[in-house]
C-alpha cells in the first residue's frame, strides 16, 4: 500500500485545470502499488487514476510507458488511457514530482486464482503482444541478465542470512541463464511484471491491465514464462498443471508460439524466477524499518526456480 | 493511511450479495484513516464506502455509530448513510471482522485551512448539534476526564522520553482541570473527532463530514473546543484568531451558545488539547517499529495546551 505525497487542495486544482474533465469531486489515495502515489480522481466527467511518479520510476521512461499505454489503448486493449491537457501534454508535475491522469479501468483483481483467472491472462497477453508489435519505440530490459548479475553482485555478501546457501546458489544459476538463455527468438514490447493485482476481471473476463511501468523490449515468451511463475504455483509452493495448461492454450489460441519460444520456455521461466528472487532479495537487504511497504518473500521464488530446473520438456508446463 | 484487511474475491461477492445495490465494478482500498480498513466500493448502482472495523473499534458500540450516521443522515446532515442489507441488517461480517456499507461523500478534505473552512465547520457543527439533540441513544465519552488519568497512569513512567518535565505537567493539569472542569452545561451527541481529514469540501462549502467512531455523549461546547485546536493553529503553533472568530461566529448563527458555554470555553479547550496529547502520547509510545501508521506528534498538543492555560477571558477566542 502506498501513497507518498499528500496533494495540497490548490495544487490539485492548479493541476486538474491544465485539463478538460471539469472539476474534482473526490480524490482519494489508494492503498495498492508500491512504486508510485495513485489516487482514484473523480471529476465532473469521470473517474481517473492520478499517478504522482515517485522516486524508483526512472523519469526519462515515462513518455515511453504513457506512449506505450495510448498505442495499446488505440488498438483496443484495455489499459489505463493517459489524459492529455489542453496544451496536448500528458505528462505534467504535481508537487514537483512527475504525474499523469489515466482513465479508470473497471474490475477487480483476483485474490485467489482459478484456472479461468490463467486462461484469462493467456488471452490478453496474446492480445497484448499483438498489439505492442505495431509500437515503433523500444526500451532495454534492464532486469534482464546484465541486470541480475549487478544485482547479485550487491546481494551476494548478505544473501545467506535470508537462506543458507543462497549466494552461492544464484552465482551458479546466473552463470548457467548466461549459457543457456534463447537467441533470436520473436520480441517486442513485453509488460514484464504481469502479476495478479495488475490484471482485473470482471467475472471471468479481463476487464483491465495496468502497471506499465515495467514495460521493456525483450521476448513475447519470456513475458509468458513470468505469468506462469505468477500466476500457476499455489501458495504450498507446488505447480498447478491445468492453470498452466489453461494460460498456455488461450495465449496459443491469440498468437502462435514458435517451436523455438516453446522449446526455450523453461529456461525463460527460470530467468523470470531469478529475477523476482532477485529484486525482492535486494529490497529485503535494504528494507528500511518502518517502511511503509513491507517487502516480498524472495524465498518463493527460489522454489519456484528450482521447480523450472528441474523442468527438461516444456510439455510438463501443460503443453 | 490503513487497510489492514485483504479481502478475497469470493468473500466479497458473497458480501455484497446480501445488500440490493448491483453487482461490484471496481473495490479499492483507501489509503486514509488509521482505526479501520476502508474501500471505495463502485457497484452497478452507485459509490459507496465498504468499512471493515478493526480491533480499535469496539463491536459493541457499532449499532450506536451506525444508528446516528442514519438518524444525522435522515435530518439532512451530509453525513455517510448505512446501506441496510436485503435481511434490514446494516452490520454484519466479512472476513471475520464486523463490516458495513455507506453511501459515498463527495468532496475533499482540506490539507491547507482558509478561515472560510473554519467558518464551514462552525456552521455544519451546529447543525450537527441540533440534528443530535434529537437522537435518544447515549454512549459515554471514556476519553474525558476518567479517561485522561487511565491514559496518563500509563504513558507517565516514559513520558519524559518524549519531552523533559512532560509528566509532571500532565498531572498537574489534570488535577486542575478536575477541579475546574464544568458542569451542567448543554450536552448530546457530540462528533469529538472534527478534525479536517473527517470534513470535505466542494469550493467552499461543507459537503460532508465522516468518521463517527469517536462520537459521545458530552458538551456541546467541548466539541467545538476540540475544533478550534484541530482547525485554528497554525503549523508554527500560532493561533490563529481570524480563523476562530470565523468558526465561532458560524457556529453561533446556527446554535446559540449559553454565557457558561463561552465562559467554560478556555477549560474545555484546554481538555481538547489534554485529550490529544495523551492519545497521541500513548500512541508514540506504545509504536510497534514497522507499523503502517506513523503516529502523530504529541508535543504539538503540549503547545496548544499550554496557549489555551494562558487564556484568562473566552474573548481571546475571537468573541
Amino acid at each position: 500500500m502506498a501513497v507518498y505525497t499528500d496533494v495540497p487542495d490548490e495544487e490539485l486544482k492548479a493541476f486538474i485545470a491544465e485539463y478538460a474533465i471539469g472539476e474534482v469531486v473526490s480524490c482519494k489515495g489508494i492503498a495498492e502499488g508500491v512504486e508510485n502515489s495513485n489516487y482514484l480522481l473523480r471529476t465532473e466527467s469521470a473517474a481517473y487514476i492520478l499517478t504522482i511518479y515517485e522516486k524508483r520510476v526512472d523519469p526519462a521512461d515515462l513518455p515511453f510507458f504513457l506512449a506505450l499505454m495510448e498505442h495499446l489503448a488505440a488498438q483496443g486493449i484495455a489499459c489505463p488511457t493517459p489524459i492529455h491537457g489542453k496544451d496536448g501534454k500528458a505528462l505534467r508535475r504535481l508537487c514537483g514530482k512527475p504525474a499523469a491522469i489515466v482513465s479508470f479501468l473497471d474490475g477487480l483483481w483476483p485474490r485467489r486464482i482459478h484456472p479461468f483467472h490463467c486462461a484469462g491472462v493467456g488471452g490478453a497477453l496474446a492480445r497484448l503482444h499483438k498489439a505492442s508489435a505495431s509500437f515503433a519505440q523500444s526500451r532495454p530490459n534492464n532486469l534482464s541478465l546484465a541486470g541480475w548479475e549487478e544485482l547479485y553482485r550487491s546481494c551476494a555478501p548478505r544473501a545467506d542470512t535470508i537462506k543458507a546457501g543462497l549466494a552461492d546458489e544464484l552465482k551458479i544459476e546466473i552463470e548457467e541463464l548466461k549459457r543457456l538463455w534463447p537467441k533470436g527468438l520473436p520480441q517486442g514490447v513485453i509488460h514484464a511484471d504481469l502479476f495478479p493485482d495488475n490484471v482485473f476481471f470482471r467475472g471471468e473476463t479481463v476487464s483491465g491491465i495496468i502497471d506499465f511501468y515495467f514495460a521493456c523490449t525483450d521476448f513475447f515468451a519470456y513475458d509468458l514464462a513470468i505469468c506462469l511463475n505468477a500466476w500457476c504455483f499455489e501458495s504450498d509452493g507446488s505447480f498447478n498443471v491445468t492453470k498452466a495448461r489453461a494460460m498456455l492454450a488461450q495465449y496459443r489460441a491469440g498468437r502462435a508460439l514458435a517451436p523455438g519460444e516453446i522449446a526455450a520456455l523453461p529456461v525463460l521461466a527460470r530467468g523470470g524466477a531469478l529475477r523476482f528472487l532477485l529484486t525482492r532479495l535486494y529490497d529485503r537487504l535494504n528494507h528500511p524499518t518502518g517502511a511503509l511497504v513491507k517487502p516480498k518473500d524472495p524465498v518463493e521464488y527460489l522454489q519456484k526456480l528450482r521447480f523450472h530446473r528441474g523442468i527438461t520438456d516444456a510439455k510438463a508446463y501443460g503443453f
